[in-house]
């Protein structure tokens, strides 16, 4: 592939509305255009290594006997309305209407799809298990696009299914994708860690996300120093504390005390001269349109996902300002659960709490010396709030620490929820209907793309896992116009095409700094280069993207020399990997049946 | 791949609503499965066929020079309306609103949104040509999606667009993706010709369309038998005749006739002794709303495509009943252009006609001796009429012919349709600002896959084209409960799987006469079959789908018969392909030109 007939736009400067380094870094390098807000064209060398990462995911979903099919991309309402989705699930679901009127969606997902397809099929346990998949579309209306890739509306996902008997084979098909999933990543040069997670919108019983390590990850994972429990914040549960309830208190009425200039818990501790744990945070959200109020301590952080859940709420949202103010009575910041008529849920470490500071329901006021169970009416203590590194393992009381990490694969052990909907059921050995058990599996494929470069760049550009590059190999010609170097490079060239190493041939009509700017940014692991002083010490530079080691290959040896220079290459990524923190490659049991 | 484990859910009966043989054999072959109008899941099998028609056509697109890319299938509807084609498109552009009440649209091309990547992108002459493919889905909301894949309303589609500096190599792009066109088709296997076609609601200067020859096409083609002219008959001019000018004729007034039952063309002629060609048919159309008159001879048809392109209209249909009784004040069957008010056209055959017969405006009332230019107010003579046998070649006024196609590539010159529309200009060499010309070239891939079926089928199920079957051997154990002939055929399976020919195994537990029938329907190419007796005898038994032409081959000398009996069956359809109806493989300057 040559440069001069490929179309590889590559831009000094990055675009100004480019928020993340991968987003920077693809338009930079000439692989995707921004079409609108989060639609993007992928070019061509964006293209190639979006079917790198493909072609690896097919490969081990194939391995894994699950069969590849097409579903639509458009689909019908009907479908949703049996599953009760085309209401629950939020604005992220673009409804449109046919010519006809009749009601349709783009597909952010394909359960109800996919079930449709097989209870139409299997009737017999003979049938089962039936494991699927697809590699296709997939579009959510997300209310704030960004991040490029990381975060489009259109994007383009492996979606997998599975369809057992009992739940002991929909584990092993669960299993199967765990596994699987563990070797795609790992494939893919990716340092990436499994972790328990919440179901979201897709719901069943439980479920594993893939997450890439970045510190650029807008998710942040929980993991113990001492086991091997890893979750995703919104889901790992706190195993209750009582700091407030224990020591001595201040058991006299509450009293309302001026805090005028005062924001932050911070400030309010400093000035009461309590703890921060003794300033309980009132936050009012919507759940599903209803205002209800949450307590937190003042060093915690209430958590929307275990609200949701606890709630059995499709949207939770926070309350804005006019909400606020009309239900409080008060600006914002002053909220307080004394006297307010709406339900207030408290995180379980508020249990019993007395002589504590909260909001006044006033302008500049705050209230101490307030006990929960005396003063305020709380309809249910509850694990709502998220996990710190303060808090001992849920699973061994160990120590725990926090990262973040990008979202990239996320498997589900759905049950039956979608076959019970929607009557997909099937006749066992005795003749007795059964609803399937179901799993899904779901990889972001183009975020896969964006979390590899979050993890892997430096100053100068992309860093290219191997397995994922548009090319393994960049050959520089840094002198098009003398006819010797054009000669020896394009000896190199066919060389290396006909060997089947895939290359990229620098043979533009510019500079060498040019060239190397341009090779370093497209991040190709392998770069080679050649210009009149190399050749006429009969030698090619070669200088590895990710180790930056340089090295010099005779010209004469290069037959010997390069396939060895290359797979040196090959094996600085899996060094790179094997080094990093490592992922749990092994599910426990534990974990399925929990 | 073993049967046992695939999902080939092969089906005894045709479903009741699949109405062409195409959608009749993918469904019984278990290839494919509707979700709901239109909208259609591929099973592995169908899926694997479907990706090796895009594999041929992506390794001949990337030959020719074409990158490939992928842009977005949703699509702001403001880009739309810059060309104007959100409001002159029809109904078939399904248009929606996102979260933020933003119009988008689901693409059923991609004019607009390459020509605005490319603007975007190009400054200078030197950045030309640039020429750009993608393989994605489309959406199109059919009034009346058919016929399976052939006309579904989301469905898989090649797309390539070229930039270009001036005519000339805008003539050259059209040229690389007619030659591109015919490799791929001829590649597939299939018999097939490229056609002069009418441009439609892409627009542009002139195109091609590449037909798949099958009896059961929707588009006749017409043919020279003298010279290389071929178009569809949308497109074929018709060199106008004076039949009914020439020879004695009765001028004195009209008169009314009473004509009481008297329905066809034909009876009427009959009934008023005069020859058919002298019955003018009046029919009434909607062109963009409006409602005209279109008069042809009897023995004629009105072509609605032309019709449209003289109207300069988006959209033509048949007047509905109750608007013709409004127009003429008469039931259906008597319309005439006598004392009509709208705009009347007439097809230019009928220019100085005379002594004519036409719908008298009343029930069972027809008029004779109508002569138009005395009697009837028409506003244009123009080619309005669909070609028949009757007609001569417009280019050499040698003998044509009709027949039937299905239309699986379109190749257009656009010129500087959407570049003006959009501004997608270049500066030249002496820095002058001009519009990029532009081409467009489309094959609908998931419909060559129900084209090649069309025209490769008999009785017994699907005959594949040697190129895009799933496999190319299917290998029958007819007896899985035998342990000698399951590991005889295992040692055919592994040796087959280990030389690379794609295989699938029927190892079920089914009667052979379940199995050849289901192998049959499949269509594969290469049937082996072995079975007790044919172990007794030492042999597999072989056959060629295609020709039915059956084989023994000894199991002792398997290894080296077997790849030139295989040899043979991929060359029977080489053979097929050249000794049917030949294509037009050259492309004449004139064609181009014109």
């Amino acid at each position: 592939m040559r440069f001069s007939t490929q179309y590889i736009p590559t831009l000094k400067e990055s675009p100004a509305d480019a928020e993340v380094i991968s987003h920077k870094l693809l338009l930079r390098a000439g692989m995707i255009r921004r079409l609108t807000s989060g639609l993007y064209t992928y070019l061509p060398l964006g293209l190639r290594a979006l079917k790198a990462v493909e072609a690896i995911v097919r490969e081990e979903m194939d391995r894994s006997g699950f069969l590849e099919v097409l579903l639509p991309f458009v689909q019908p309402g009907d479908l949703w309305k049996e599953t009760g989705r085309w209401e629950q699930y939020g604005k992220e679901l673009l409804r449109l209407k046919d010519r006809n009127d009749r009601d349709y969606c783009l597909g952010p997902t394909h359960e109800e799809v996919m079930t449709d397809l097989v209870r139409g099929e299997v009737r017999s346990y003979r049938n089962l298990p039936l494991r699927l998949y697809q590699m296709h579309t997939k579009f959510r209306d997300e209310i704030r696009p960004r991040f490029g890739l990381m975060r489009g509306r259109e994007f383009i996902m492996k979606d997998g299914y599975s369809f057992d008997a009992d739940l002991a084979h929909a584990e092993e098909s669960y299993k199967l994708m765990y596994d699987c999933y563990t070797r795609i990543f790992s494939r893919l040069g990716l340092r990436f860690r499994a972790v328990e997670a919440d179901t979201g919108s897709i719901g069943g019983n439980f479920s594993h996300e893939f997450m890439v390590l970045a510190d650029s990850g807008e998710d942040t994972i929980c993991y113990c120093m001492n086991c091997d429990y890893a979750a995703n914040v919104e889901r790992a549960e706190v195993v209750a504390c009582t700091h407030c309830a224990d020591g001595a208190q201040d058991l006299s009425p509450y009293e309302a005390v001026p805090t005028p200039n005062l924001h932050t818990v911070a400030e309010i501790a400093d000035f009461l001269k309590t703890p921060k744990e003794r300033v309980i945070k009132t936050m009012l959200f919507r759940v599903d349109g209803k205002v209800v109020a949450v307590l937190v301590r003042g060093d915690h952080e209430v958590n929307d996902v275990k609200l949701a859940r606890f709630c059995q709420a499709s949207e939770v949202e926070l309350a804005d300002q006019a909400t606020v103010e009309a239900v409080t009575h008060a600006p914002l910041g002053f909220a307080g659960p004394v006297g307010l008529t709406i339900p207030i849920y408290a995180d379980a470490s508020l249990s019993g709490a007395t002589g504590c500071v909260v909001g006044g329901n006033a302008k500049d006021t705050h209230l101490r010396n307030v006990s929960l169970a005396r003063d305020v009416t709380v309809a249910a203590f509850a694990d709502l709030r998220t996990i710190t590194e303060n808090d001992p393992c849920p699973r061994c009381g160990g120590q725990v620490k926090l990262t973040r990490g990008i979202e990239v694969g996320h498997i589900f052990m759905l049950g039956t929820k979608y076959s019970d909907a929607m009557h997909a059921t099937f006749l066992n050995e005795r003749g007795e209907e059964h609803p399937m058990i179901m799993g899904c599996y779901g990889i972001g494929i183009s975020r896969v793309l964006a979390a590899a470069i979050e993890q892997n760049n430096d100053a100068d550009g992309i860093v290219f896992p191997w397995a994922m590059a548009p090319v393994s190999c960049i050959l520089l010609n840094l002198d098009v116009k003398n006819a010797d170097v054009t000669k020896a490079v394009e000896k190199i060239y066919a060389k290396l095409e006909g060997s089947g190493v895939s290359v990229l041939l620098d043979d533009r009509d510019e500079r060498a700094g040019v060239k190397f700017k341009d090779a370093d940014l497209l991040g190709i692991p392998a770069q080679l280069s050649l210009g009149a002083r190399s050749l006429k010490n009969n030698c090619v530079e070669c200088a590895n993207r990710l180790t930056k080691e340089k090295t010099t290959l005779p010209l004469e040896r290069f037959d010997d020399d390069f396939p060895i220079w290359l797979e040196g290459v090959r094996a600085s990524w899996d060094a790179r990997r094997k080094t990093a923190w490592v992922s749990g490659s092994t599910l426990s049991r534990n974990l399925l049946v929990s």
